[in-house]
């Protein structure tokens, strides 16, 4: 394993609502020195949760996602609240969004988004035995929940909705745990 | 399918060399008004390569993550040039980072990373029949390039420097693709 390279400086070189853009100069272990540009994620994680209402089907959510303009099928997530661990934030954003909690709640892996350039990181929890329990959200319109039989999840690759990495990683590691079961 | 929410108004609010986070003032159908912030990439697009040297092998890289300040196994990955597509981009890249040009490129998915708040969209490409051939990189040091095995990609979920959502998507959308053949 190479050794890290040396961190010289971080400076904040913008900053919004939610992004955070720093400016790191960076020193390699052969000497070379480059300024990376990164965005940084606040303190808290983020979670994705896969809902499980019953052993053949997960719950995906219908969404507008304005980086890309359009609604995009995805499984729920959301930031994780302070004090929280993974598992309850999947479980509240669950009965945010779609209206259930869930009683068997698994971590299934930690995701990086785009590690060279964000400290975004998220956890990927599967629900299982659900019950009824809605939350209020934040969301600016009510969210279309959509079932989907995990006999089919291979079709959602081939949908033009479907294309976030995340949701895709989601469905191999659900498939993988749930061969392993 | 809903109707898409209306775009009021979009406005920069911050632009550093590699970011540019945009302001979106939406009204969405139901009348609701928010403010979205994302990050706009730019014109050109991303790729991510899976070299394959044989039909049972795989090329990684190991690299430095600033956003992460950790070394990552990945699948090489770089933004297009003005005029390529994104098979001859993949070529590129897979040249510059690992040693290889391809003969045989196919483009088997688009993603999206986080739609909620980027614009930003990648192409996986998986390249058979290699050749060697190395173009300079404006990496600031050698990248390690590791061979795995096909067969043993179910291996590298459970490394805690393999993590990235798109190099997981990768290894689900190759053994599809392979199964298919």
């Amino acid at each position: 394993m190479p050794k890290l390279p040396e961190i010289l400086e971080i400076k904040t070189i913008a900053q919004t609502r939610l992004f955070h853009v720093e400016s790191m100069h960076l020193k390699f272990s052969n000497g070379e020195e480059r300024d990376y540009e990164r965005l940084r994620s606040g303190k808290r994680g983020a979670v994705m949760v896969i809902p499980m209402p019953d052993p053949e089907t997960v719950l995906l959510i219908r969404e507008y996602a304005a980086g890309v303009e359009s609604y995009e099928l995805a499984f729920p997530k959301g930031l994780m609240e302070i004090g929280e661990t993974a598992c309850e934030a999947a479980n509240r954003e669950m009965k945010e969004e779609v209206g259930f909690g869930g009683k068997d709640l698994k971590l299934l892996k930690e995701f990086s988004l785009a590690p060279g350039y964000l400290s975004h990181q998220m956890s990927l929890v599967v629900a299982r035995e659900l019950y009824e329990e809605k939350l209020p959200g934040d969301e600016p319109e009510e969210l279309e929940v959509v079932p989907w039989s995990v006999n089919q999840l291979d079709k959602l690759i081939d949908r033009n909705d479907f294309t976030e990495a995340r949701s895709i990683a989601a469905i191999y590691l659900l498939q993988r745990f749930l061969e392993n079961q």
